[in-house]
């Protein structure tokens, strides 16, 4: 057993000083206070941790890992010449290698910044399969399916058959959704087969929703809305991840509270990309959680969690010029565990008994955090991904102190560093 | 001589690799290509960098350092309650000793962040200025002046007292501006006087200007604007640091052209308040240069310049949907030069002969950093505070590889969370 004492714990109900929590195996067997905790036993890991908070680990809702190779390759560039003139061109070119270093190095990123869970969709996903499964944290993947440019179905193939291998993969640390790209990307038609071959496997969809309001616009003149493409294909037949949906139509908020959505939403992608503002607040009012995601490091530049919340809880009060919108506490939540729920791990982003122990130590004594007079507060509004100091994803600690117990870090990044390299010069041969 | 090599240099024209940046007492004496630099000569001082980025230090252009005490005091609450009922109360009780603590405080975040100059409007100033002093850096100091509770002049008083005493102290590092706090809190009449005031001594003038919609709007209903407020009470005779600037009228653009000011931009309280964008290209437009502040870390909660370009740059692209505004180049520009023009501190804020060797080193090799394809955006969109390596102040080492040089950091951080329990106890006598 693993017993964490002296830090201040974020259990689903309050905030617990001088906590104490306790992990067995892969869950969490306890977590509260320290007088209410079950006695120590002989052999039990102790580890005392004065002056930290404890939370569960972070899901990334919606992410595209492998372009952590082409971070900072085109920025302060609208979207579709971001995506036709620059990222597409290179991202034909890049071939299973540059997929698995891309993620690795990503996943370097995510675990050190307290990322515990990720939605992933790309390409060459038994890669992404493999660099979650040896990272240790939990995944759901999904093959990005380009509708448009999938005449014979191949693709979609690819995506069913990702299903049937890698379904509960690593103890259940993989799961495997359907990914239709985008409406503007997916014809009806193929939006109706891949329904069809979802409800077949009973596969979650993972689809990039309304992420312009340009794209809201062009389904309005089809008479269309968002929603209404999840209901007219029968994808919402299935659980949906929805991802970004900066532009709901007005009459999507009461058709989504009848289906199984969830929302991805990506404020720093959005913000830099100049997409808009998720009505966030609107939509948990509408019952439908909303989880935080990066989206790729090509766009967001960061897979950093803190700076997801703080992008989240800045812009949903700024958008609105109200500051009592998404408080510390609900952007923490939406971090965590309703994340969890968007993207159908339920027994995951709560410290609580029975949950998975996926768990994340942050410091909080240095200079640039002090005082502290609350502990959300302090994680949100002012912590770094650089004040993570121990990270657990099913009982297994998997970074501590700076280091990835897990990986070998320096060869990832060498490797990564040379596939970036081969990227931007051109050289690989599609 | 200091010869710092192998880094990226940010010179104003480019990015230079591998370059060389040289240190003669307090001024940069060369800074760029190798093959150019002057010979290293015996007893140099040469430190290799590779690997790294050399940028400006950073100049945070409003500040309120001593609310570094009041970080996460009250969030999520709308900025009259938020004054009113959390924060003026707190500083009511607030005493000499503990804006010293507070303003020690926020020290140690701001160097270990970068930040080599800083523009702070409080109380108790002459703490202030030694903290500065003691810093080993610049600032530009201000006695925040609540006219209306000023009626025998005796806080103006103390502000051009606090000019007599302080201007040009520690060796220059030390300027004072006059501070009338607002036009909310100053009527018609003390506004004038401030401007005579700042007339005769010939100081630089500091105000918060139209820092939400609402306060241009109850202008706008006496039939005045911000900009006209400076013009109207003779504030605009003298160059002006105007803090926020969310809402201008749209006939102040026109007008501040014929005026010296510089506005302090502050995206991440803005946001987080909820008080609107601030219309930042269109001022840059006009000619008047732009800076980024953090205001205190009571609004803030962090002091972190690479937080505020962050913001700075995302909240441009996502108010105006449109994401070439502010490139990572200019936002690194008016985070350090474009600052120290809007404070008056014309040889800082470059690498180039001259200029003052505010100078700061960043570690690009983590993973969370790359690959790097261009450092403006590695700076930008991608560091953090904590990736600051070493940072210089007039060719002095005041922080190198997470220590303080300068400062007792543990004595200070202990005596800062003493006086915070203090006040959040509400034990202080006033």
């Amino acid at each position: 057993m693993i017993r964490l004492e002296g830090a201040t714990l974020l259990t689903p109900e309050e905030e617990c000083p001088q906590g104490v929590l306790c992990i067995d195996k892969d869950r969490i067997t306890y977590a509260g206070p320290a007088d209410g905790a079950p006695a120590a036993q002989p052999g039990d890991e102790i580890v005392d941790l004065p002056g930290r908070a404890i939370i569960p680990g972070f899901v990334n809702a919606h992410t595209h890992l492998a372009m952590q190779l082409l971070r900072g390759i085109a920025d302060d560039v609208a979207l579709a010449p971001w995506l036709t003139d620059h990222i597409w061109p290179v991202e034909d070119r890049m071939g299973e290698d540059d997929v698995l270093a891309g993620t690795r190095l990503a996943l370097l990123e995510a675990v050190a910044s307290g990322v515990t869970a990720v939605n992933d969709m790309y390409m060459a996903m038994d890669r992404v399969a493999e660099a979650i499964g040896e990272a240790g944290i939990r995944g759901v993947i999904t093959q990005g399916l380009i509708g448009n440019a999938d005449p014979g179905r191949g693709k979609l193939r690819v995506g069913t058959e990702l299903y049937e291998r890698w379904q509960g993969g690593y103890g259940g640390r993989i799961q495997v959704a359907l990914g239709p790209h985008a409406p503007y990307t997916c014809d009806p038609h193929y939006l109706v087969e891949v329904a069809q071959a979802a409800k077949a496997l009973d596969a979650r969809v993972h689809i990039h929703l309304a992420e312009t309001h340009q794209e809201t616009r062009d389904l309005a003149a089809e008479g269309r809305t968002p929603a209404h493409v999840l209901l007219d294909s029968g994808l919402s037949e299935q659980p949906v991840i929805a991802a970004h949906y900066v532009a709901p139509a007005e009459s999507d908020f009461a058709l989504l509270e009848g289906m199984r959505v969830g929302i991805a939403h990506c404020p720093v992608s959005n913000l830099k990309l100049g997409c808009g503002f998720a009505p966030v607040a609107r939509f948990r009012a509408h019952g439908i959680p909303v989880g935080l995601g990066s989206d790729g490091a090509a766009s967001a530049n960061v897979l950093d969690p803190f700076l997801s919340m703080k992008a989240a809880a800045w812009i949903a009060k700024g958008s609105t010029q109200d500051p009592t919108q998404l408080s510390a506490r609900t952007v923490l939540r939406m971090a965590t565990h309703e994340g969890a729920l968007a993207l159908g791990l339920a027994d995951v982003g709560l410290l609580a008994p029975g949950f998975l122990a996926d768990v994340v130590v942050v410091d909080l004594r240095a200079p640039h955090l002090q005082p502290v007079f609350d502990v959300a507060s302090a994680l949100v509004y002012t912590a770094t991904a650089r004040d993570v100091e121990r990270v657990y994803a099913s009982g297994r600690l998997l970074f501590a102190e700076g280091r990835h117990l897990l990986v070998d870090a320096p060869e990832i990044l060498s490797q990564a560093q040379r596939a970036a390299q081969r990227i931007a010069q051109r050289q690989i041969l599609s």
